[in-house]
């Protein structure tokens, strides 16, 4: 359900959220179990996003910040995706991690690094960018900030392939250069997203 | 080169743009020949953006908005794409035109719509969206306002396939579910933008 | 009724606005027939403005852009006005225009152009601006773009003598420099604004 | 000039402002004489608004609030203005004053009240407000926040009539339902704006 | 009780907050007596604030302004403090005010003035600050301008030993260099803040 | 020295920051060392925070966000401070953390939690919070992500007793309800910030 708290400033433009008296801790917290590592066995693209944002911490509402904790199996990534409403920055708790992000027209440069523990790396507002655990044998941790109380994520090839309805492959065989049966396969995948 | 002005403000967040008394009806003018149609032919996906931001209207500035016109050829599209910047509402001018936006994860909802002339149709900030020209003989043409000064714009299947340097194809064989070949090949095709 | 949707953000600061399952395209499209002429007959001015905000289409809510056509009888004009919430951008799809902003004091410069088809302009936020069609046999028709879901739209001649309650004509005769029974005589004639 | 501080935040938007170990009390200070009555005589409306923006403070910069004294004379006035970047709130520290707002089309209601010593009257941003001292023997005083540390001011009848060059007379003539002879001999007035 | 007006936007995000045909001129008005001494007595400081934010005026809401009066004793003062979500500029209307501000770490300069009638003095946004009246006979008056409509106030000591619950001495005793049981007493004092 | 880049928005209110053709992924890289231990033996509260903000990570400017890690010795703490222009979420990484935050006037609630290893608490914007460890043998560990690319930190003791120069005495005691003694030789003592 999606009933939300706004207890930080009592009143967000002027509505009330909540009695202020009713207001605890407990909304500003979360046992997150934030240290613990995901299974990422269950995901096609060996990668979990454990993201922390106002729809499971109340008390974010309004505070224009949340947090997330990304788990990559040997080889997994978190595949090409933007964020429509937030800036991300990110270090690597563990592993090792190749990530980028791809300027928007007409240069489309990509900005990219090979980011070892301790390592920090940001990601602009609504830009594509992935990353990717180029080690075979280890799995990689990182978190990051990011700069919205619900940042949203669209991941590109989910969206684009994966759409319900699809897309007209009239439309994706052009933009992609690619013949409408290969456009026809791909939306025939199964297209999961990584978030949860 | 990218001198420009803040003459609305005077003031932009403390700094001086330009001097007040140099200011003139130019900076905030264009003979923008939007009533003329571009031709189409050089576009691969068959369309062409003409954006008056910033860039080419000083006196946009600050101002949280810009114009922008499209046209299609006969089966021409402004492919999957989003403003990492901006809002968009369209309106058809000539010709139909089938839209839509995909909503982020997890739903991936595909919202659309085929447009007539006159209709109006509404793409919300960071969405992929596109449109397309169903039509096989006649052209099509729409106007859009933009939220920002300087929307940005990310055509999706050039930023994943034809960033500068190329994004490795371990990552974008796992994301998109191909073969490393598939993408290797897509890489190495010609990816220009629309707009210019 | 004013009800509203949010669809886009799901949680706008943190409401609910609707369940996000029963929004559909539609909250983002309008069958506006923008490309028909307006009838300007019954606008003593001589212009209508058709402005597509967020009363008109739910799915604006949030995005901060909306969309206007504007009609021009020969010689009509869209008189002096202001947007509070929003800055314009203009481009004249018939006819010609002369237009214009006045800064604000203490230089009060009038920026002007004679806009003809094609031909872009901008109106910064808040300032006071008008279009005038000049020619007195054709029509002229304009888009604009602007900067907000709801940019509100003052026009002066009205709010300060067509106001109800009148202002004071104390007030008015030594604001405007003109008798009492000037005053007088300019707050019983009928004001109608050009918005519909 | 228009040399500025941006003291506060030391970076403005990632730009160097001043160095920060230059800033000093005197750049958050003026000796504005606020408890001084202005000479309201040299004014043809009868007031004086002395307002102390980041032109006059440069510590102000990007802080979003500003201050203003206003004197009113007997039987003067603040007249109709808009604020395009900012609301105000105003309490009466001496004397009577008629103040009102009008709220955009198409209601344009006007919202009034006689204020006495100590009350407080709120004016929404962008839209036409007044103040007028109706007591014919003692002069009026005000103090107000402003919340833009560049608020901005267009004086209505000044922008309209007295803009440099004038606004052509058919546009107002229309606008104002009056004879282009009554716009010229209003346009041919001397229009001094009550700021200084 | 929280009930709260948007009159000015309408719709504020989309939200109605009252149907516009019921909000009045009273919606922006209070009959706040900010010209008459409020009674310093009762506070152990030796000030009241007298602030009129969006709870004592519901039209300020949206509308990021808000006005207080500051009452000083003899020697009284308005102690350290800061607003979470509001800058300050402020003008002494009667007697003498030592004020200044603190900036933030490393550098935490004192920026400091000792204010006479009639002068104005601006204090950023989350810095601690504080007005001090030195003079031991007369009591001194300021009125003030916030950049919020709800611009909260922590009285730093207030809240650092008399939050309810109470912080950890351990907590305190380290960050305050002093002993446990100073903090104790400090803690069994009673903190009542000088707003009202 | 402050030499910034915006890299992202390419203008930032219209201005250049830095040619586009010349930035690199260095700008939004820092091999900040995040993953290693800091040495806390040398602050006397028990605590380094390592805040990654603009100053350390150019591309950060525009982007709204920043990165913290902070060491906590054994007894350690994070004292009493404030951020004037960001909210912060965190999460322990090691060890165990007593932390809270103080509502503003007129309550003053504490809102405190205990966080072991994955923990969340988020802390609103401005207001006064601290984290502390209550483990006498073993180091704490946490990682924040922050609402501002340059958050700011005010460390309440030191603003308040540490300032260059000294606030009043008169203030203080009064303030803290203390001696001015006691004031004097809180002011002698040395303040050092916990950030480097």
């Amino acid at each position: 359900c999606f009933f939300l708290l706004c207890t930080y400033a009592v009143f967000v433009n002027g509505f009330v959220c909540k009695d202020p008296k009713e207001v605890t801790a407990e909304d500003f917290f979360l046992a997150a179990k934030l240290d613990m590592p995901r299974d990422t066995k269950m995901s096609k693209v060996g990668s979990i996003v454990t993201l922390l944002n106002v729809m499971r911490i109340p008390g974010l509402n309004t505070l224009g910040i949340s947090l997330a904790r990304i788990d990559y199996a040997p080889l997994g990534e978190n595949p090409p995706h933007t964020h429509p409403r937030a800036s991300e920055i990110l270090t690597v708790l563990e592993g090792t991690l190749y990530v980028g992000f791809v300027t928007s027209n007409p240069d489309n440069k990509l900005f990219w690094k090979v980011l070892n523990k301790g390592d920090v790396f940001v990601f602009p507002q609504g830009l594509i960018h992935f990353q990717f655990n180029p080690n075979p044998y280890k799995p990689a941790v990182a978190i990051a900030g990011l700069s919205s109380q619900n940042p949203g994520a669209i991941t590109i090839a989910n969206a684009v392939f994966g759409s319900k309805p699809p897309i007209s492959d009239d439309v994706l065989a052009k933009a992609f250069q690619v013949e409408k049966k290969t456009v026809d396969w791909l939306q025939a995948q199964f297209w999961a997203d990584n978030h949860n």
